[in-house]
């Protein structure tokens, strides 16, 4: 849970595939997040990302500022969107699963659709290896709601997981011996 | 900047050394902090962290909450820090520049004297390599002062940075050949 686990164990992974001389052609980021019903997000919704970016890191600084939002585009999906009855938006990432105030500004900013705690973390290791990445990230509860997230989090993470486990290998089917542009 | 890039970094320095069979005794991590006039910090001073811990990883999940602060505690260094007339405190770790009202409570109940973006993402990867870490930290600027982080953290960087070049190899020179117990 977190940037900093997520990032290394994305890097390590990756690293490892090279050493064996597997050509990694795509990493899919699979798991929950949470969603903007502003942006037409609702609990159970299955989403691809389209970018990443960091609501997080501000860093005030001409030159700076933009590192820290670190926002990086992800492999764009439209068939896969079509074959899942999935939604697409942008992946805002924190290191908290709450938000304040000043989180929600810059989450507004990064025009967000979802809300998780790894994405812009894994998606900076994998663009230090050059591999596309894209995210299917289930929706387990409503970050512009009025429930507190850890409540709504645990209520609906068993069916968010089960969701998710049904999408992935429909995915992986779809995705197999395409290339990139038939995706 | 910040903890995915520094928590990789340190990660990976130690992975290198183990791999050439280099065991590394001790990491210090050398850089510059914000500090909290409250603790008693100037601008200018040397500071050796006796433990880290993150305030920007709120996770208000029972067992996670522990988790999402991190704290880790450092090598305590009292006799470098008579030798090098340091001050000691914990260093707390975000990944932005600025604070707002919620990071200064978690600062606070960190107890934390100074204040950066990577200490704990560097002890973190230490622990997994079983390194014991301290941090050699020289103060920018006053978190809890009145002026902009941003603009004290310029004014201050250069003097900071030589203020550092010169603790450095002291410290360095007094942990040579000498036993982490007589540190």
């Amino acid at each position: 849970m977190g940037t900093t686990p997520a990032a290394l164990a994305t890097f390590l992974a990756l690293e490892r595939l090279h050493l064996d001389e597997t050509k990694t052609d795509l990493l899919i980021n699979a798991g929950t997040c949470g969603g903007f019903q502003a942006m037409g997000a609702a609990i159970g919704d299955v989403y691809l990302t389209t970018a990443v970016a960091n609501h997080d890191r501000r860093i005030p600084i001409p030159s700076f500022t933009e590192y820290g939002i670190g926002k990086i585009s992800s492999l764009q999906v439209d068939n896969l969107s079509k074959e899942l009855g999935a939604k697409k938006g942008i992946c805002t990432t924190g290191n908290s699963l709450d938000a304040h105030e000043l989180d929600h500004f810059h989450m507004n900013q990064n025009e967000a659709s979802v809300k998780d705690m790894e994405a812009a973390a894994i998606a900076w290791s994998c663009e230090l290896h050059k591999t596309p990445h894209f995210g299917l990230k289930v929706v387990t509860d409503i970050v512009d709601g009025d429930k507190p997230t850890q409540e709504e989090f645990m209520e609906n993470l068993g069916t968010a997981a089960k969701s998710l486990q049904e999408a992935l290998p429909i995915a992986i089917e779809f995705i197999c011996g395409k290339g990139h542009d038939e995706l």
